[in-house]
């Protein structure tokens, strides 16, 4: 164990009310020497895909060890299970709704457990708040350096949906789609560098991007390399190509949202 | 005193400026092992009942010896006191101006202090900023173990309102009020089941909660039990019975607020 | 090297994104010991000066040898400079453009250097999250005590925007600026009690204060002082002169905005 463990947070539950607080007050009382990080309480509400994207885009930069909690959980006090996963260099913590299935597509070797150990759970455990009653704890006690099997029965059968890719339709066409709108309005596609290789080789052919009827032509290497209200497109820090504008949000410029088509034509033809 | 000790926030400063930040640099400065946490800096400006509601739901969560330092404060710098108080395992320091209410009625055997050392406050003390220049030091201060007795003399005269109590109006109606909304639209009322305990009785009768001409007859045990915009009552995370809907805002079809009447009509019958 | 070395963090981010998070994963991952601190990350996107602002207001509060991250950063993936400062106690890290301005008006001993040393870089380092890639991995290097020169060659060609001073245009009239309106509405402008001192003198002459060409004659000692929807002045904890009203928005009511000119008329004649 690390000198000084990490339990990072992802949540739903903003910032305006004692929730997240309150889960860091249980983590603090089981393990004093953590350090607790915010990654994002401002998923939005019930969004287990928004979650699973902020996870995949940060965990890996997190201290070996670290405990990652996820808890977006509209089905909280039903059946759904508690889980434990062990993936890399981290052990992750949350509801077994989907919310880690991005972290799945990257780390093939994941183990995941059904958590069912209540003697480490708050008592009583409430219907409506397992964040403090159930996964708070558990991930205080994992900090702790509790192997994963103290806390239940392994799994395979865990929650998992396929992350959107890419299709390439035709040679000269890709359709992808808008994972995520950033809080500078830029729109983070599912398509990386890799998908569409052409357009990175030395002398790239002309393409077009399409976005609800509007067309990108350019790709750039910096934000502030467009002029002012001119939309390009860049490989962003996640890695997929990014839709952007200079100082602006491009999703305002292109009315567009999370899951909108995204149509790459490659070269100057119509698009077939 | 534990290794680390906590000091927690609760303030209606917001995110967007640096005035909790500021805060904490000066906690750290006077206690560099200390570990800030965030319980709420959202409060709605000037709001202390939410102030006081915010600290009575998570007080309790966090390690023995935490000091709990809440600034809601719109008398700053008029002749309002400083307060600490001992209660249970916790330390608090706030504004004498109720924001620590709910807290007293919890802890019957708070012991009270009127901050008066100035030697422990910024120098000087600006009119505007006792959460910089009095509430932080003192914070930090007791966070490092001094005694409440150097901080000034016992008092007994404090401000305290009194909690809204629901009323048994009749046999069959019972009134209270909702006392908070949270971020997701959930209404939290002032009731409790001891209140009705018919209600979770093992053969309950049918009743009906009426907010704003509307009426909720369910009581569900988990929030995803409710069909799509169906309003239902359930025990919260509060300990409070909360009015909810799956996946959506309930206070936003019951166009409720906080202090809106809350009405339980126990049986069939007509209220009277 | 204290104990538990500080690093805040002033940026751009939002908190609805996991950047800011991942960007204390990188610090962590460096320096698990570093105590990182949100001064905030709400400022308006690519606000240069209201980051330097912020940073003004609160990094002397923080314990000696606090690095100081201010990330908001337009020209990202540009050949504008990362810079370090050593000010005062004080180790700061940001992009070189202007974002430190407010900070070397008041250190006039800064020394500046071009990070240059990309062994301490993530590797690759993106082109649109040089907060993740260069800024963190530097101030967790700091964090740790190494010495500035490893990190480049000393600059004396920094950018620095003046800060706008307010303007004695004739004997009873000054003219200055709002500089920052914050959360609560209140309207911060750039003038100093040392810029008017008549008016803080024993026996003070009567003033208008002229905004929007709306008039505020009264100097208050605290918010709750005035009147209901009243608007005065008051030395505000910046050590300016802010306009405000008791629990309510200076700037709604004046339809202020930051950057509005504020006239100061001294004596009671018209202002000439």
């Amino acid at each position: 164990m690390p000198r000084r463990p990490c339990v990072t947070l992802i949540t739903d539950f903003g910032t305006a009310d004692h929730y997240a607080g309150t889960m860091k007050g249980v983590i603090l009382n089981i393990n004093p020497d953590v350090e607790i990080i915010d990654i994002c309480h401002q998923i939005a509400p019930y969004d287990i895909f928004e979650a699973a994207y902020a996870l995949l885009q940060s965990y890996r930069f997190f201290p070996p060890d670290t405990v990652h909690l996820v808890v977006v959980d509209p089905g909280v006090g039903t059946a759904r299970r508690p889980i434990l996963v062990s993936a890399g260099q981290y052990r992750f913590v949350a509801p077994d709704n989907g919310a880690l299935s991005l972290l799945f597509t990257r780390e093939e070797n994941a183990r995941v457990w059904h958590i069912t150990a209540d003697h480490y759970f708050l008592n009583p455990v409430s219907n409506t708040f397992h964040g403090r009653d159930i996964f708070a704890p558990v991930a205080g006690w994992l900090s702790r350096g509790l192997q994963e099997d103290k806390f239940g029965e392994q799994i395979t059968d865990y929650v998992r949906f396929s992350s959107p890719r890419p299709k390439r339709v035709s040679e000269n066409l890709l359709k992808g789609m808008i994972l995520k709108v950033d809080s500078f309005g830029n729109l983070i596609t599912n398509i990386s560098p890799e998908d569409i290789p052409e357009l990175f080789a030395e002398n790239p052919p002309p393409f077009r991007i399409i976005i609800n009827n509007q067309e990108i032509t350019r790709l750039n290497l910096a934000y502030s390399l467009g002029a002012p209200s001119e939309l390009f497109a860049i490989v962003g820090s996640s890695g997929f190509i990014e839709i952007c504008t200079n100082r602006g949000s491009a999703a305002k410029i292109l009315s567009a949202n999370r899951g909108a088509e995204v149509g790459v034509v490659i070269g100057g033809g119509p698009s077939a």
